[in-house]
């Protein structure tokens, strides 16, 4: 647990999480695990983190129970949230929030309710009257997209609406 | 801005807030604004970070707008979260909603809406029918607190209720 003995005398449960999740590149790694990204390889190249400092924190966040490695479709293992990992939805939902509000509303994504077809609002289906879990959320892409020629292929697979969670196909 | 040439392909809300709060420190620090904490050596004694480190993400938060450099009760400057920083607060919550759920349910704060005193689910006000601002919500110290020998003096006076942004008697 990559900041446990800086924390630790913090008796807090927001310093526990950083503790798992406060380090640089964490999070962006657990939205694209959000995502549907689960082979090292597509996850280099669409987050562009260094090769080492990726397998540094996916080791950390498979030690902590957040993300487990299991067989792949091809020859190489990939990586999935376990269900520790899934509940930390509403954390990246709500830094979305923020960057949408405060930062650029062109670069918001927006979230339907897989099995109703309802725009959550705060997380929530007003529809059904339930906070789906993430494996029930169907992401819509950000207004503002690259050019198809600039992307990689996950950016590509992510310009369309896409199921929280389903193997994303590139 | 941090991260900002690493997270600049990522046309995602999510991506935009990471390259201001996803610093290794910098959710910690903005945790402790939120606590009242506004003088940067109580800020250093009760998060741990070294001088530079914190010197260097409370620079990078003031050039984001998260943050305000104030005149202080004293000689010194003191730091305070901007409207862009107090908006961040759900980011906060959720993060202590997993930690206390998922790693450490003795670490987990309570929070009340201090108009009418009612414990918070989910942010919202059962009673009233709102999710009241940081500025409206008192927090309550989590079940485990360090002796109080052992603790610092920022540590031991959030050991009792403490309105959120209003500033630490230290």
């Amino acid at each position: 647990m990559p900041l446990g003995s800086d924390y630790a005398s913090q008796h807090c449960a927001i310093a526990r999480s950083l503790e798992i999740v406060g380090e640089r590149w964490t999070l962006l790694i657990v939205r694209d695990l959000f995502y549907g990204v689960r082979r090292f390889n597509d996850l280099r190249k669409h987050i562009g983190a260094p090769s080492a400092t990726l397998a540094q924190r996916l080791g950390d966040l498979v030690e902590a129970g957040v993300v487990a490695r299991v067989p792949g479709r091809g020859a190489r293992d990939e990586y999935e949230l376990t269900e520790r990992g899934r509940a930390l939805w509403p954390v990246l939902r709500e830094l979305g929030t923020w960057g949408g509000a405060c930062l650029d509303p062109d670069e918001r994504h927006a979230y339907t309710h897989a099995t109703c077809g309802s725009v959550l609002v705060d997380g929530r289906c007003p529809a059904c009257g339930i906070a789906p879990p993430a494996e029930d959320i169907v992401m819509h892409p950000a207004e503002r997209q690259p050019a198809d020629a600039d992307a990689d292929p996950v950016t590509r697979a992510l310009g369309r609406p896409h199921r929280l969670l389903e193997p994303l196909a590139v």
